[in-house]
């Protein structure tokens, strides 16, 4: 075993998730690099090295608002990856030595995940950004290891919903439809469900109330919206 | 705002909380330290700074076993530490340069926690460290922002037994008594419990399984042993 002790860099990254009514999706933003005297174009996370005299949760907030526009974002600290293949595509490596001008060896980055609802007010505050939304079931390689970041954000959502189903709500609408609750088990959960059976288990759900609200302007028969009460939801825990 | 990149070391440090059938407690060991030419002894969690080609989740469990002795033991990162206030004691930086030879500026430590049954197997196992348990509720000034690490694995504990309280029995005996389990509600969320009102609850709990077994060997009434059932209570969760 090498006893030297590492010298690294410490980075935050935000893995911010949203549900489009279909999918599940994740806010990147474009990176332009240079790698064998060839321009390359990808995605990374919203990310960058913490500056000296920084907190965590500030260096994420800030960094987050700088890259995307996004500001009170419900950011909360999942974990830090800290493996030494981080940084084993040299690509990456020469991408961040010319953007910090400094030599990087081992970059330890402390992920933070926020879920949010995607509508107007987010679209609004991203525009004019080199952010995007894409699906986290269609993700190309990304830089360092954030394909991996992004697949233990997931994770921790899904694992956290299977004892808090509560969180789930934060990814829809004020007022959603039983079709857009249903979809949204489906993909974070990964699995088919009957609209049946969902329909009976979501009615015994005393925390999804039914409004007298239906959609407008749908082609389809107008469907009911429902609300989340965290109040009676509070009351099924033991 | 200074814009120079933090400089930083990393470290781990590992909470192990247990439950000693009246109290929280969390395992700690002895430094012993010199500052201003006078010898001091204090405490601190098992922790310490990871190696160059270390994992994250490798340095937890080899810095624990080193320092008390466990093995085994279910480790997992909860939040990164990374305040500059953390080496504001100089007693702390002096002493960890002297520990490691090294120039200390700022550290980031990733914080890991382990709930554990205080039993036989934990007791045999911390021999001849320098280990040992403390009540949570009777801490003293401890080494670098220990204080603070701890109160805020107190606080994961207590959110996340609020939304799964299925967290809770990896702290009691396999086999316990209603007393046991009250005290642990009653530690964990800081309230007294009327002893009755909790029995009543405890039985409209379809995971917590009355055994035919009860206690022995005790000068009061021998009282009824339960075990958790953790389908029973996967099928609670909705």
């Amino acid at each position: 075993m090498d006893n030297s002790l590492a010298k690294i860099h410490l980075s935050v990254d935000c893995t911010v998730l949203g549900f489009n009514g279909n999918r599940l999706e994740v806010l990147l933003i474009r990176r332009t690099g240079e790698e064998g005297g060839k321009e390359f174009h990808d995605m990374k996370l919203p990310g960058s090295l913490i500056l000296d005299q920084e907190e965590l949760d500030d260096a994420a907030r800030r960094v987050l608002t700088e890259l995307t526009g996004l500001k009170n974002i419900p950011l909360q600290q999942f974990r830090a990856f800290g493996s030494m293949s981080r940084t084993k595509d040299p690509k990456d490596v020469h991408w961040l030595e010319r953007a910090q001008q400094a030599h990087v060896t081992r970059i330890v980055t402390v992920a933070y995940v926020a879920l949010v609802k995607i509508g107007r007010t987010i679209t609004r505050d991203l525009e004019g950004s080199e952010a995007l939304w894409v699906p986290v079931d269609a993700l190309p390689q990304l830089a360092f290891d954030h394909n991996e970041i992004i697949a233990a954000a997931l994770d921790h959502l899904r694992n956290g919903a299977v004892t808090d189903p509560s969180v789930l709500y934060a990814l829809l609408p004020r007022k959603f439809t039983v079709t857009q609750l249903r979809t949204l088990y489906e993909v974070v959960f990964g699995v088919k469900l009957d609209a049946a059976n969902f329909y009976k288990k979501m009615t015994q759900m005393p925390y999804v109330v039914a409004l007298e609200e239906r959609e407008k302007g749908v082609a389809h028969r107008a469907a009911r919206y429902f609300r989340f009460d965290k109040n009676a939801y509070n009351k099924t825990r033991l």
